[in-house]
Order: structure tokens, then sequence, then C-alpha cells
């Protein structure tokens, strides 16, 4: 038999191919990547391809369109235009190769691999490898003369078109709709195989559809994404308090509830549990799906929340020494935990690392890769109400956790809220007149551009705005104290709130739409000084315990609403200094991880080589630990000096 | 270090082993299997062995008990008897070796290997290896310096002491009890690890108790044994009808009311899990257990019955082009059926082979191994509401189905019944007085010998009894019909019944439990010719198409009581003439089929590889069915000649 040159460009992929062959499976010969739905069915039309002509003297062939096999008729009109025949496309499943040829793969029809998951200024480029795949195949009906059973046929159909492992297995929910599924679909079927171990779902016909969820369950709030995991996108996101919340602000006080009540662990686990049906409900319904489209599901969380959401019984977490009951990933039926996805869709989890630090930080070091790293030594700082941090690069990797409290989630705040229209997100004070201009999420102008604001509280990062902006207007002092006596008569917006103690009117009654003063008060200033000094002392210790005193960066993630603001965090000293260019507001960085983890099967091998290799360091058992934290109550610190904003901190006026 | 000779009888294996050894890693590392329940942990007290002295001469080796290390308090009092000790007993797992040693292994302390499997007259050798298997570990507790999760510390003892795999899962809800499950042990826990690939199941200390459930789901009567799977021994037997039979008695009849029910299905699926759960919970019950304790499950059935079982339409198994759903053996979480033992537990389902011939006639295979008969052809018979026929050798072997009817089961007769107490299971007819003498289950001794038997029925093995005595007796004549007129004078058992049409006393109502004549109609004579008829054609067809006119020997099963008589079954024709010291009846092959799955991995395999070889042969398909069926219903045959039972036929009385 005759063979011929096919080159495929861009890629410049070339061979020998054998006389009669289809480009796409001259394709695949040659390890060029053409996205093909249907395998090849002729059915889905993803696998268009221009046929570039007079090429002889460049490549040395003469490619041209009879070099290849008719026109068929199912290419033209449906798949193919009368201009694009014109312009040379052509179906990659259906052209056969007749003789030289070049053949250049459009990008919309190259099979995706690298792709980039956005994220406030810059990507995350990852290769989109999910657990769950869809395959399409046209079974050959069943005779008399051919006893093979439905999921024996579908299976050998799998293996052969697409080198599935012969002996893949098949959920017994899926498997007992299996023979209706197939004549619905009048033998045509399409499975979706997860981890190429087990079919887990078989739909009639053609479905190129295929959607995931990826949830980050922190003890103040859970953020969900629902992801496309045939293009990496991500089609809804979506976030509520964590449900558990009436039951104990921090991770400590759900344990105490957990061991107070006997059916403690059954309340909270089957909170977190309705929280996210309620979330696969609401998410899907956004884009005309149901739950039951959603085939895969990874869950992030800290060490207690994965507990309580896995209904193990997290005490043993919570006191000496701080054993987890797994920390392994795992892959459990939805079905087993209640979670009312598919029913034979899979849920992962990412590992646990030691003590409180648990398959959350996991997640942000997938995300922010800073073992990729080989010179700079970055600090990566996870805020939550149990904050994670990490320090080091390649050579070695050190995390810790502290007890942040929910305070820069909007938690314990009088007018905290979650990061939903109505929050004010972003806030500046004057430093004459001590008047703020802030803006409120749903909102395009700042106050007081908009007098009408309808503001409705304070989400996280305008809480961290506030406390440094108070601070650098001198309106609180270091020790967090306000100078009421001094600008009692300066201003109205500092005065006497209802309990006696000082407070800032950040919003007028009338700005609103909740028709009261919106304020921060001493109470929230001090909250949020616990909050950060635990933050600042965690990553003391940690980079102590690494052997430097300086970090080359600083990473701040968290799910509390939009991007924090650096020089914020560091004026109210949330870490200690670090150039002020160098530190980066990255978001909720545990949801893209659990994002990654979701979309490419590569970051839960990463997740598993990370959990193991960072090394675990118990803090808040130091001697000195009070003694610190004391000093890191105060703004920035009590002693420790910042170079990269000394002067700002020289512009504070002095009351 | 210096090595000594140690010898291990009876099996005789001998080497060289380092001082210091203890007698249980010395016979480890010779190939000697001694039994360790918990692993060497000085705990179970199974592995005593005795130390032969003074065989100097006949080894060439100095064996005496201060070749070993001095006795332990472990092995004193509680374990090993004074009186023992005088005979040389300890514990392998204590003793180390100081010095040549000559152990003999008693019966007790052997590791089971092969055992036998109880039926009728012989036995069923097998190797007792079992899908689940217990192991006793002793963890380390946790410490602050050891941050290593419950689970993985609980894997990782497992793979140290037993070699399991580093990588074995965990069910998640065996998971998610683990903590408190440790801890209540003190750190010693037994694990269940199923198939050496997942942990699913968890309890304190040690245990030793180990049970499985292996079920027959026939389509007129489910045969359950509960098997101890430490020892292979049978715990409980038990059996009911399957609940099904209202929705309609051959499994046709509950394809139809399934098609014809929208809740059909689902009624008749949870009819027989209900059934299962029934069982389960009465045979724990009477060995002080709880459906907990049942760690696997095997489930043999008909193709139709392993359908609705498995909540599978099997609608298109009745119809041409007859295809299963799924042939391949499963694996199935109990929990994921409603199968109310331990959740973790798995069901395992032996394979189908083709049509209606299912996992049931695999399960006759693997107990009666006819794949393994190198010369001899054999026939062998199950005898069931739907029958299935092999007939072949290692190097052939051709199966078919045929649908008889539940008659021989008992139903279906007027006063069918179960084999239970009450139920008469043998019948003579004396051919001079026609009087008959019977044996009830429960009874001792035969009627007449006893006059009042509390008789309530007739089942299975009886039923062929009689038709057989009434036909030898010249009661009924070849064709069935009651020889009325010439008898009716001659003794008052032949008369004509309620319904005016001829029937036979067996028992007068002064003999029986329930106040009534219990007697063997016309109709019940029917509808045992259509049943014995269909498993005559349908092994005429198969020797036909396997062609041989004579098999070497015939090999009846069933679930119909106890064994049915051999000569009464060829005297009536249920099938082609054959030696009748060569006819053997093995009661329910299927039950021990389950059985030996649930006990033997290596059965498991072996029912893979004969569902694949095994031939299917289509025979009510065959154009000349309805006249060889109609030839078929005589007594013996029509036509056929039986030169086996001609003696016996002679001297049947002309009317």
């Amino acid at each position: 038999m005759s063979t011929y040159q096919v080159i495929f460009q861009p890629s410049g992929r070339r061979g020998r191919v054998e006389e009669g062959k289809t480009l796409l499976e001259a394709s695949r010969e040659l390890g060029v990547d053409i996205e093909a739905v249907c395998g090849g069915a002729k059915k889905c039309g993803k696998c268009k391809v221009k046929i570039e002509e007079g090429f002889f003297e460049k490549f040395n062939i003469d490619s041209k369109m009879g070099n290849l096999s008719p026109f068929q008729p199912e290419e033209e009109g449906k798949f193919i235009t009368e201009e694009m025949i014109g312009d040379g496309y052509r179906l990659a499943c259906i052209a056969k190769v007749q003789g030289d040829i070049l053949v250049f793969v459009p990008e919309e029809s190259r099979g995706a691999t690298q792709v980039v998951l956005e994220i406030g200024k810059e990507g995350r480029v990852f290769n989109l490898d999910p657990a769950v795949t869809k395959y399409y195949v046209e079974l050959k009906p069943a005779t008399l003369e051919d006893h093979t059973g439905d999921y024996e046929r579908l299976a050998e159909a799998l293996h052969k078109k697409y080198n599935l492992p012969p002996n893949l297995g098949i959920d017994y929910f899926c498997l007992n709709q299996l023979p209706n599924v197939i004549r619905d679909g009048n033998w045509n079927v399409t499975a979706t195989v997860w981890n190429d171990k087990e079919i887990i779902h078989v739909e009639s016909g053609l479905v190129e559809k295929c959607v995931g969820l990826a949830v980050d369950i922190g003890t103040t709030t859970v953020a969900a994404y629902l992801c496309d995991l045939k293009t990496g996108e991500t089609l809804v996101r979506d976030s509520m308090m964590n449900p558990q919340v009436r039951y104990g602000e921090d991770v400590l006080s759900r344990i105490t509830y957990h061991m107070m009540n006997d059916d403690g662990m059954e309340k909270m686990h089957n909170a977190i549990i309705e929280g996210l049906n309620t979330l696969a409900a609401r998410m899907t319904k956004k884009i005309d799906m149901t739950p039951n489209d959603i085939l895969e599901v990874t869950l992030v969380f800290n060490t207690v929340m994965q507990h309580i959401a896995l209904n193990i019984d997290p005490k043993f977490v919570g006191r000496s020494p701080f054993t987890a009951g797994v920390k392994s990933s795992l892959d459990i039926k939805a079905r087993d935990l209640g979670i009312k996805v598919n029913r034979c869709a899979n849920v992962h989890t990412l590992p646990v690392e030691a003590g409180f630090v648990g398959p959350d930080n996991v997640s942000v070091l997938i995300a922010e890769e800073p073992y990729k790293q080989d010179k700079e030594i970055r600090l990566v700082i996870d805020i939550g109400t149990n904050g994670e941090i990490d320090v080091g690069n390649s050579k070695k990797l050190m995390c810790t956790s502290c007890a942040t409290g929910p305070a820069l989630e909007g938690a314990q705040i009088k007018f905290g809220m979650r990061a939903a229209p109505g929050a004010i997100e972003r806030i500046l004070i004057d430093p004459e007149s001590l008047e703020p201009t802030y803006k409120v999420i749903g909102k395009e102008e700042w106050y007081p551009d908009i007098e009408k604001t309808d503001a409705k509280g304070i989400c996280g990062s305008a809480i961290i705005d506030i406390i440094a902006e108070l601070f650098k207007t001198g309106i609180i002092n270091k020790s967090g104290r306000f100078n009421l006596k001094q600008l009692e008569a300066k201003t109205p917006r500092v005065r006497k709130g209802e309990d006696g103690r000082p407070e800032y009117v950040l919003a007028w009654a009338k700005e609103t739409s909740i028709g009261k003063d919106v304020t921060i008060t001493q109470g929230d200033v001090r909250a949020v000084q616990l909050a950060k000094a635990a933050l600042y002392c965690g990553a003391e210790y940690l980079m102590e315990k690494y052997g430097v005193n300086k970090v080359d960066s600083v990473t701040l993630a968290g799910a509390f609403g939009s991007y924090i603001d650096r020089e914020s965090a560091l004026t109210m000293g949330m870490f200690p200094d670090c150039e002020l260019e160098k530190v980066q507001a990255v978001g909720n960085a545990a949801g893209d991880g659990a994002k990654l983890a979701l979309l490419d099967r590569g970051k839960r091998k990463e997740a598993m080589e990370v959990a193991h290799s960072v090394e675990f360091v118990e803090t808040a058992v130091e001697p000195d630990f009070q003694d610190r934290f004391a000093l890191a109550m105060a703004f920035p610190h009590a002693t420790h000096k910042f170079p990269s904003i000394q002067h700002i901190l020289d512009k504070i006026p002095k009351r």
C-alpha cells in the first residue's frame, strides 16, 4: 500500500501515512491533537481542518485538495459552509489521504491542553485534564448470534475506539439504567468515564456538556465554582455563609459544640451538606442545568471542616497530639455523602498537611506553586477564620496555622457582611477633613460622587482598608484606641456609639439602604487587631524556624471578597515587612486550587506530593507566644521596623 | 549470626533459620502455614506447636526444649495448660530458635487451606480463600512528633505486618468510624480487608468471627447459607419462597408483570431485597449475631432473577435477541442494593452465560466441575422453575435452558410445599395393595410405622417419587392418565376428587396435621409431565448439538428439598437413558456454588472462565420442538428406549 507525506501545521509534525487513512487517524499517528468529541463518528463537526495548497517548494510536497478523498454529504452545509469550502476546509474524520498533503489545524479544532484560569490581574496556566471525560460511541446492535451483554458491549467499544482499559468498571447506579439508555439512543451513547477506571454516566446519543463543581468550604464562608470540564471555563460562581456558623464561630467552638451535644456532629454535618446541595441546585439552575449534570466535585477545607463535612469525628484533631482521621486525598461517591449531584459522581478531597493545616492550604499551594520557585523565598498567607501560612520555595517549604477568627471575613464586625451587592468594598479617608470616600459592590461610582450608595455593610477587603485608613489618619492610634477626645469636636464622624464606646461613621443613614449609620466601632478594631496579630505571629515564628528574617515576596489569599489592598494590609501590620511591590493579593487561592484539582488530574498528584513534603510547625505552643502576640497587636507592630512603609508611617499626624 | 536447622512436621519442610527468630517467623520463611489470627501479637493462642524431642538419629538433629528461648508468662495458663507443657507445647509466636529443633504443627494449628463442603454422601473439596479476611494489628499510638493520620497509620501497619498493598483503600463508611474505633481499642484493632484492596470494617481489639452469606435466588425458592469464613463451615441454612411469586410464577410472567405495571419492577425488586433482609436477620439471630456481622454476600440466580434483584430492566432478556444488561460478575456495595448486612460489605454476583442461563448455572458448574472431566461426557441438569442443562467435559461444554415451571418445587401442585417440617419427602407404593409408605420431614419413622405423621403437604423430592410410583404400580398409565375405572373398586385411595377428576390419596386426614386428605391429582400429574418433558427435550437437543446420543453420567441438581431419587427420576423420563448407577442427585448445587464463591476467590475466577467458554444453545426455537415435547410427555417417553430401567418397566402391571 502506498504511503504519503502528511504535515500538520502549526505544530509542524510530519510523517508518512498509509493511503486511505482519514486525517483524524493520521493526526493520531503523528501525535497531533485534533478535537473530535464524537471520536470520529462524523457527528460533532469539531475536527475542521484547512488544507494549505501549493506548498510544494517550502515543504517539498505537492499539497492540493485532490490529494484527499472527495467531499461527503456529512461535511457540507451542517458543519462546513460554502465559503469555508472555498477556503479549503474539510472534516478530518472524513477526508482520506490520497496524496501528499499539508494540513492546518485551526485554533478551535486543536485539542484543548493548556488553559488559563483567570484570576484578578494574571492567570494560572494549567493542563485541562479533568478526572471525568465524555466519550461518544456507536454500538453494534445485539443480534441472536452475538450474546454480548450491554455493559460488555459498551466497555469493548470504549476500549477499541478510545483505548480505555478493557476492564473498565461501571458504577452500579449507572449499570442499572444501561439497557434503556442504550436503546433510547438507538445504540449510540455518550459515556462519562472517571479516571480511566469507571463508567459513571451513560446518556443516549451525543452529549457534549460536561460540568463539575469546585467548593472551598471555609469556617465562615463557602465559595463554589461551577466549571465547564470541556473548556476549563468557570460558568457560575456563588458563595454563602457556612451554615455551621450558628453552631460556633471558629473551628474549636465547632469541636466543642460536637462534644457538648449528642447530635452536634449530625447537625453540623447535615448543615454543610444541605448548604452544598443548595449551591449545586441554584448554580446549575442559572445555566439551565440540574444538579444531576454535575459529574465531579472537588472539596477543600481546613482539617476540622473536612472532618465535619465527611462526618468523621473531629475531636482528636482538636486535642493533642492533633491527629487527623485521614490525611490522604479521597474519592467518595457523592451519594454516600448525601451530596445531591449526579448519584454516580465522585467527590475528590485534597489531602491534609498536618494539624489544622488542611486541604485548603494544599489548595492554595497548588494554585500558587511556591514549590516551583527556585530562589525567591515566598510568604503565602491564606486569611480565613483559620489562617494558614507557608514560607519557602522549591528547596524547603514550611507551614503553620493560626486562629485568626472570622473578623477579616466580616463576622464579629458590627456591620460586617459577605462580599455581595451593598457591601462597602474599598475605603479611603481624607487625612485633613477625615471624610471617607468609598465604593459599594454593585455601584460603579464612589461616594461622595453618588450620594445614595445603598450601602448595607462592610466586606473583608474594606475592613482591612478602614482599619489602615483610621490608623493612617490618626483617628486611632498605634494601640488601636480611638482618639475620641481630640477628634469629637473636629468631625461628627468620630463619636461615642450607643454602647458608650467610640466609633467612626462610614456612611450616614440616608446614604444606605438600611436606614442606619454604618459605623466601625472600637470593638471592631479590637477584633481586627486580634486577627492580624495572629497572622503576624504565625508568619514571624515560621520565618524564624525557616531561618530568614525577611521574605522576598508576600502573597495574600482569602475568600473575603475582592482583592485586599496590599498597602492597607502592610500598614496595619498583618505580616512582617516586605517591599510593597512584592506583596500581591490573589483573592481566593484555595478556591482556585479546588478548581485546578477539578480541571487537571496532574494537580491532584501535585497536591499529594506537596502535602507530604511540606513541613508542619506548631506555633501556638511556643512559650513566648503571649508576649509576641501582645506586641503584634499594635499597628503595625509595637517594636518591629517597617522600612517599606516608613514614608507612610512618617506622615501619620500625632494626636 | 548462627543459624540452626528447623524441621516442621507433618509437612517435613526444613531449612536453616537465624538464631533468635520465632518459630512463627521460621515457619513463614520455610513456607509452613501456621494459624495466627492475631498475626503474632501473642493474643490469640492459635499458633500452638509441639516440640518433638530426641529425633537426633532419624533427622540428624538434636531437638530439645532447651533449643528454644524460655517459657514466657503469656504462654502459660491462658493458652497452654500445665499438662500441655509436659507434652512439649509452645506458642510459635513466642518461642525463639536457639538450636536445632523439630516442630510438630498439630492439625488445629495448621492454617486452613483445603476444606470440604459437605453435601449428601460426598464432599466438595476447595481452598479456603474468601474475599474478606480479618487482620489484627497493634498500632503505635499517635504522638506530637508523628503526624500520621489514623487511616494512614492503619494501612501502613497492615502493609508492614501482613504485606497487604501499601495503597490499600478504605470504604468511606468504615473511614468515618475509624478514629473512635481505634481509640476504643486502645490502638489495637481488627481490620477486615476485601480482596486485598479495601478496608471494609474495623473493630476494636481482636475479633475472630467472620461470616458471609451465600444465597441462591430461584424463581420459586430462595436458599441461603450463613458461612464461617474462617473455617468454611455452614453455620445456618435457611430458605423461603421467593416473595416475587405473587407477581408471576415463572420468569416470563415476571417480565410481563413489569411491562404491564409502572411500579412492577420496583415491587418485585423490593420484594426480593426484603426477602434477603429477612433471611439475613433471622439467620444471624440464630447464632447470636446481627446482620452487621455479615461482611460478604454472594448471589446466584437465573438471568431474569438477577436483573430484577439488581434493579436492571429485564425486558430485553425476555425478547429476541435476549440480551442481558450485564454478563460479567459484579461486586456491588450491599448498601447500594438496599441489602441490610454490614453497610461496607460487597455483594458478589456470578457471571451470566447467555439468555436465561445465568449465574445459577455457572454456580452449578463450579460446584460440579464438569470442565475438569477429561473423558466422561456428563449431563448436568439443574431442576428449577427455569431448568438449566449442561453437556460436556473439559474439551467442550454446552448449555441451554428450558421453562420447567415450578411443579417440581411444589408450586402448582395441590398439596405442594417447601421442604420443611411436615412435608412428605419420600414415597413408595406397594404394587399389590397400592398402599403407600412415606416419610415426613421432622419424623424419624415412616408411615405406617407411625400412624400420626403430621403431614401437611408434599415437597419436590416426593413429587418425583410419587409420579414414578403411580406409574410403576399402574395407577397412572404411560400417558399420565389415572386408571380410575379399573382401580376405584380395588382401593379407596384411587378416587374421584371434588373437581370430578381422579386423584390418589397419599395420607388420610387423620394422619395429617391439616385435617384433610393429602392427595396427588390428575392436574398435578399433568404439571409434572410438562416439567419433565421440558427437561427431557432440553437434554435431547443439547446432546444432539453436542453429537452424542448417550451420556456417561447424569447429575441432578435442584433446590427442591432433599436429594431426589434417581430411579424415580429416570422412571418418569426426566432425561434420556443412562446407567442408573451413573445417575447422581447432588441437591442444591447452585447453592453449593454460591457457597464456594463465598469461601474461595479461585472459584470466582473459575466462574468467569467457564461462563466465557461454555457454548449456549437456544433450543425452544427449534422447528420440531412441539412434536418432540409431546413425545416426551409420556412416561418415560413415547418412543425412546430406556435399557437401564427396562427391568422396572417390564414389571409394570398392564391395566
